[in-house]
């Protein structure tokens, strides 16, 4: 029983490897779309979130019936608690790939954003799928210490997102109201898949050793730092 | 043994439902700070957030708990999952509740929106008003009615949303630039306060009848629609 219930966890395990991959790549084509204006990559990462959809469907499904068939306690049970979680979280961050690729292919041929904030997008870019392609590895490996670097940069993304409105704000910004409209938008997606990241870390951190690097359990246990 | 769950899933339910309230006078209040400029009223709403957050970390813990010691299977199973997806989504309305008052905050004492979007706002206010107000009496009640009404009523509100942008796009728009980044955003948090009830609906029907709304499993499973 113990074998089979170790094996069924492990599965969870790999499958969460794996929709984290799908993430990563969505996150990445949809870094393409954006700055390439590429129409068959915008679309390819909108048709792919399908298939992350249901991964996490079958991730939390197979985890519902862990959790009837094998009454999982103690940390087994935070194990399976914290897979749902985490799925669900990477599956969000599906939905935000989609969404800044469907701004893409609606601007197409043209790029949505303003020249002024290219540049900071590019950072953006970078720095999300520095973050994914690190959640790959910490699911993979356990890797706690990752998880805490994970968690302590948070507010090194926060100032790049912060400085978008501070551009845009500024008396310099003289984009039309459309890429305004944009900005803010594709601003917003890249947040938000930084705070689920990190959200996703806290989990990690939190199953792996039992203790909650934010200190305050509420901001753990609520999963998502940030709200939406 | 069955007392005692049949008590704590009881207890579960009914707080649920305090959860549901305190959201629902978030939303109202978050209006309130939005439409009247009410700089003490925003206030509220960003302190009272500590105590949703702590509210749906309670619940959770219950959650656990009970997962731990009651073992639950089948439709008593699907309950407890259920509620903390619950939880977890209202916690994030609250957030969401939060961050227009922080607008409201940040404008003072000025209102953040345009003139030419007030009434859609306001339209937008008084529907996702009403929604907050159904969803504390569909966790009370357990009403799948009124939570397959709410579902089906999904397509107005993405219209309201939809009109916002319709006007910022306008050649009419002539809005600053600040009240352009901060109508997105206000229309974004609505719109995902709308998102979030409608999924909580498609799990409250999913839970009392194991039929899932949606006709898609992704949809439902995946808690949250439109992703974010």
């Amino acid at each position: 029983m113990r074998t089979l219930f170790n094996e069924e966890l492990q599965q969870v395990a790999d499958d969460l490897v794996t929709l984290a991959s799908a993430v990563n790549v969505a996150v990445q084509n949809a870094g393409k779309a954006l700055f390439d204006c590429d129409i068959e990559i915008a679309q390819s990462v909108i048709d792919n979130d399908k298939k992350i959809d249901s991964l996490e469907h079958s991730i939390n499904n197979h985890c519902v019936t862990l959790l009837a068939k094998q009454s999982p306690v103690a940390t087994d049970l935070r194990i399976v608690v914290s897979a749902m979680s985490v799925a669900s979280l990477l599956e969000r961050m599906g939905d935000l790939a989609r969404h800044i690729a469907e701004i893409a292919r609606t601007t197409f041929p043209d790029s949505p954003l303003a020249p002024q904030v290219e540049e900071v997008f590019h950072k953006m870019q970078s720095f999300t799928q520095e973050t994914t392609e690190k959640l790959v590895r910490i699911l993979g490996d356990q890797d706690e210490k990752a998880a805490q670097d994970l968690i302590i940069r948070d507010d090194e993304m926060d100032k790049l997102f912060e400085s978008v409105y501070t551009i845009a704000r500024s008396d310099e910004w003289n984009a039309t109201t459309e890429q305004t409209i944009d900005t803010v938008l594709l601003s917003r997606y890249y947040e938000r898949i930084g705070d689920h990241s990190v959200s996703i870390a806290r989990r990690m951190v939190y199953t792996v050793s039992g203790f909650d690097p934010s200190k305050d359990p509420t901001h753990f246990i609520g999963v998502d730092k940030d709200g939406d």
